[in-house]
């Protein structure tokens, strides 16, 4: 696949500069462009600037709003509810994860779920930001429904992520950002635009046998919840990705299950929709509620080097521990420039012109 | 496998007489032999009367403390450490579970990190405790090194259980109650005793190379996260367990990682261990912290109403909702007796010969 790099300064202008025009603030853009473009830095492509079309088609749609009215509805001393106002989930996430963290500043934790929202990239992000508080961070969303539970043929569940970041003292942290599927759906575009076979496991076709075709979700297959089948805990993957769905949809009022909004702005909306918009959960836990922050970084540290200089089997170089390759790629991409496709450079360049923004 | 059937009155009446009998105060004795006892209910035979005789050997080797000090050593409106006095892990987890009840009566929600405890039966149990509060509950544990990151050929996480309770109105309660490996050990121990093939993605031999042997952990190997190897997500469960391992301990001070103490008494203990005992973590949310819980319960039903209707693989009756099997084996149980391996029959007769309870 032909490739083109781009520097990050360059992407992060010129995504702030679009989501400007279509009417956010210059704050809000700031934010958004942040939020999209921490997928691109960190190697989860399927979820950076490869989706800024997607977005500005939602808008389009009148199904993103530019300048949302974002609403605490109801809190607690550890809690919060936020109507995202339909906005950019790019935003209306990272004011979600600010709330938690001033609750947890105040009480230990904050916890802090959302509806009326759009997607939001990646759960990552938003984790990320209670780490420079000496906060555990979590993050989790809904999504549109492409994942068969166990023993079902219909798509009820997204891949429904789950982030939790937790500091560590001089290592780097642990960030373990991961959706409730054996693969993403990032993985199989991959393998979709390149022709390959789907590992077994992966998706079921529409009568719920297990697959190796890739495009087998268009035919009304669907991805598989993480363990594959039942025989390998399938049920697990369905049991997180829903705690993950009540989390984010049920305890806030957003859509849930299969009445999940879609991403494609051409898909027509789910009928008798029960809630508002997509659904997002932040939790926020401060270390030092638990225990001095100090001791608990030595301890953390500990852990890492343990598990990092694991013995391993043949041929492979060491154990990861998680948040290892996203941070690579970001060390690596800030330096070197981040790779696009020919086909999302041109899809950025298509926006460009009719923004009338330079790329 | 012959088996005798044993009615929960009797087998409730001598686990606690035998819990009287090494000391613990009768209310203490009441609370462990209710929360080991679930476990036969809720037919996680592994995991109940089966191991009375485990902790009897934990006990006898002073690792067990049947009257313990169990503390409240640090706390914030909504999180709370507990040190468990070396106590049972089925006394330590219903105390620090109330105090997380407690907390979000208070503030919202609770949070509590246990060090210092010892095996606390199954998750489900603690976590359920929130149901009857109209409050969603959170367990979980970590456990002696079984089970190998990916990459890794040494032991390092234990089976590390999550369990999620979710009140619903007109329905039962939603609860997803899991190991993050592929297979529970207790699923293993089954095929051992039955000598039956393991399927491929259970477990690893001691060089990493995938196995159908269920007695390989005998010699070196390893049980799998969630997902089996990389292709399949295991790096996710492997993540999982990690997150287990690390709110249970590192934010509690206990033993993490491959420093867990052993559940038989027999083995060694860890040398270097950096913590005390084993850990646990809790968590409860009042519903109402959030929405008013009639509404919730009404979307909860709605959910559960939809997933277990949905349209099923052909041979399959229904989809299930997390906690069904469990819950039908409870009702199962209380009406018609607990099923023992005679091996575990006899297992009981010798305690009751040795402590002169009846059986």
């Amino acid at each position: 696949m032909a490739e083109q790099i781009f520097s990050y300064p360059r992407l992060i202008q010129f995504v702030e500069a679009v989501f400007i025009k279509i009417g956010c603030s210059p704050a809000d853009a700031t934010t958004a462009a942040r939020a999209l473009l921490s997928a691109d830095l960190r190697g989860i492509d399927s979820h950076g600037v490869a989706r800024l079309s997607g977005y500005i088609r939602l808008w389009e749609a009148g199904r993103v709003n530019a300048t949302p009215a974002i609403k605490i509805t109801h809190e607690t001393p550890s809690t919060g509810v936020v109507d995202g106002g339909s906005g950019l989930g790019l935003v209306v996430a990272p004011f979600a994860m600010q709330l938690a963290i001033d609750k947890a500043k105040n009480v230990g934790t904050g916890w802090v779920s959302v509806s009326n929202s759009n997607h939001f990239g990646i759960a990552g992000y938003h984790a990320m930001m209670a780490l420079e508080h000496d906060m555990i961070g979590i993050a989790m969303t809904n999504a549109s429904a492409l994942v068969a539970p166990t023993f079902s043929i219909e798509r009820l569940l997204g891949t429904n992520p789950i982030c939790v970041a937790i500091p560590a003292g001089n290592e780097p942290a642990f960030v373990a950002d991961l959706a409730t599927t054996t693969a993403a759906n990032g993985k199989l575009e991959i393998l979709q635009r390149k022709n390959l076979a789907a590992p077994t496991g992966w998706i079921q076709d529409k009568d719920g046998n297990a697959s190796n075709n890739p495009h087998e979700l268009k035919g009304g297959g669907a991805l598989l919840p993480l363990g594959g089948d039942r025989e390998h805990g399938s049920h697990k993957g369905y049991a997180l990705g829903a705690v993950v769905d009540i989390f984010s949809a049920i305890l806030s009022g957003a859509n849930y299950g299969p009445w999940v909004p879609p991403f494609p702005a051409y898909v027509p909306m789910p009928e008798n929709m029960p809630g508002k918009g997509i659904g997002h959960f932040f939790g926020a836990m401060r270390i030092d509620a638990f225990r001095p922050a100090g001791e608990f970084k030595l301890h953390m540290d500990q852990w890492i080097q343990r598990f990092k200089s694991a013995k391993t089997i043949a041929g492979e170089e060491k154990v990861l521990i998680p948040g290892d390759p996203e941070r690579e790629a970001n060390a690596e991409r800030l330096k070197n420039g981040i790779p696009l496709l020919n086909a999302v450079a041109q899809d950025l360049r298509d926006i460009g012109e009719r923004f009338e923004v330079v790329l």
